[in-house]
């Protein structure tokens, strides 16, 4: 499935991204590029930065500490995903990253770690390292855009601010009888994940009693919450998202 | 999401389940039960077998090497998932062991490795290992069914032998402007998900020309196997599986 990983060295970097627009390397950067990729000048790869699309650079200078690339053309525009947030409370590690790498795929256009009633205080999160496998699905998937990963906030108060004209699909496994589709309304959407373990009833309670949430039922088998997050992503993108 | 985690135990046996049978324990179960759970006689867990539904069982004998567990009263019936197969090129190890865990959880009835043209050759695989993690998801997730896990197979080889009255669901990435959603035919499916790299233009032409089987587009971004794997059986189960 993954063509891209066969083709050029893709890198995100956080600089406009132009014609003959010269962009530095830091550290890491040109440890990637010119140590592990064996990179060097004159070497072409494909850069992002969430804003201008994809575009071939070139090596100008390269060295152990840093260097510098020169924008040559750009070779895709910007492909935003649809307005739809993740919205997900932490479980495991490498179960969380899991779930970060696969919004990046699936097309998330902001990932939310939230707090709930039922989220083991042990799943702490680095919200840097989950940017950072954002960052890597997209440059591996031939990703032009980047989803930002916010901080973690209790799932409460982001209810509380909640933006009224934003949907909210949550996957609530005791909503026997649940439907399976989602409810056909355009717009901003978020898709809510619970931990294992799921909500808490008070939390189910409000979440029922919420104008904009809406209960979908992923089916009759217990899923764990990384394969729920997937299969929701999955179910909300062909049924409103861009893969129609 | 996973409420079975935090209750009784749960251990798949090879071994028919019934009122009063008496279930010989080997040396791993038993040290899994004993040793790592630091069950003791009198203890109770739930037993599946994939053919006689879940069970609870009483330790009658507890030891080192062995124990014995008394079956006592059904729990739940056999839940088996619809007649859809998963068939996928083996990926990386923990990719492929992803994708079994998450093809029991989302309900395929069979798990087929197959080698396509594109196949890393470096992605072996060992057919007992995939079948444990197979195990592993339906003890945890609570499941009463284990897909048997088949040995790795040549594509070619399954597509002379297909059974003419089995839909097979496609995954393209190539396909530009495929469906997003399968033709409602009923009866027994298999979805097939290509390695990375994607399937040979000659497989890509074979697939299209065969009459039972059908392209499906999974979204303008690249997917990795892993992902496409899950997805793809999420839209099958429900448009034509048991998430009605």
């Amino acid at each position: 499935m993954l063509r891209f990983m066969a083709s050029k060295v893709r890198l995100y970097v956080d600089h406009p991204l132009g014609v003959g627009q010269s962009v530095p390397l830091n550290r890491d950067q040109a440890h990637y590029l010119f140590g592990v990729m064996r990179l060097g000048v004159g070497g072409v790869i494909s850069l992002i930065n969430s804003r201008d699309g994809e575009w071939d650079a070139i090596v100008e200078k390269a060295g152990n500490k840093g260097g510098v690339l020169a924008c040559q053309a750009q070779t895709r525009g910007l492909q935003t995903p649809p307005d739809l947030w993740l919205v997900f409370a932490p479980i495991r590690k490498e179960r969380t990253a899991f779930i970060v790498e696969k919004a990046v795929e699936l097309g998330a256009a902001r990932i939310m770690p939230v707090r709930t009633d039922f989220t083991q205080s042990a799943n702490r999160i680095r919200t840097d390292k989950l940017q950072a496998h954002a960052i890597e699905a997209s440059e591996q998937c031939g990703g032009t855009f980047v989803p930002p990963v916010d901080d973690l906030v209790k799932l409460e108060r982001l209810l509380a601010d909640w933006p009224k004209d934003r949907q909210l699909m949550f996957c609530d496994e005791t909503a026997i009888g649940a439907p399976v589709r989602l409810p056909v309304m355009p717009g901003p959407w978020a898709v809510l994940i619970g931990p294992e373990g799921g909500f808490s009833p008070a939390e189910r309670d409000k979440l029922r009693a919420l104008p904009f949430a809406h209960a979908v039922s992923l089916g009759p088998r217990i899923l764990r919450a990384d394969t729920a997050a997937v299969a929701a992503l999955t179910l909300w993108q062909q049924a409103l998202g861009d893969w129609g």
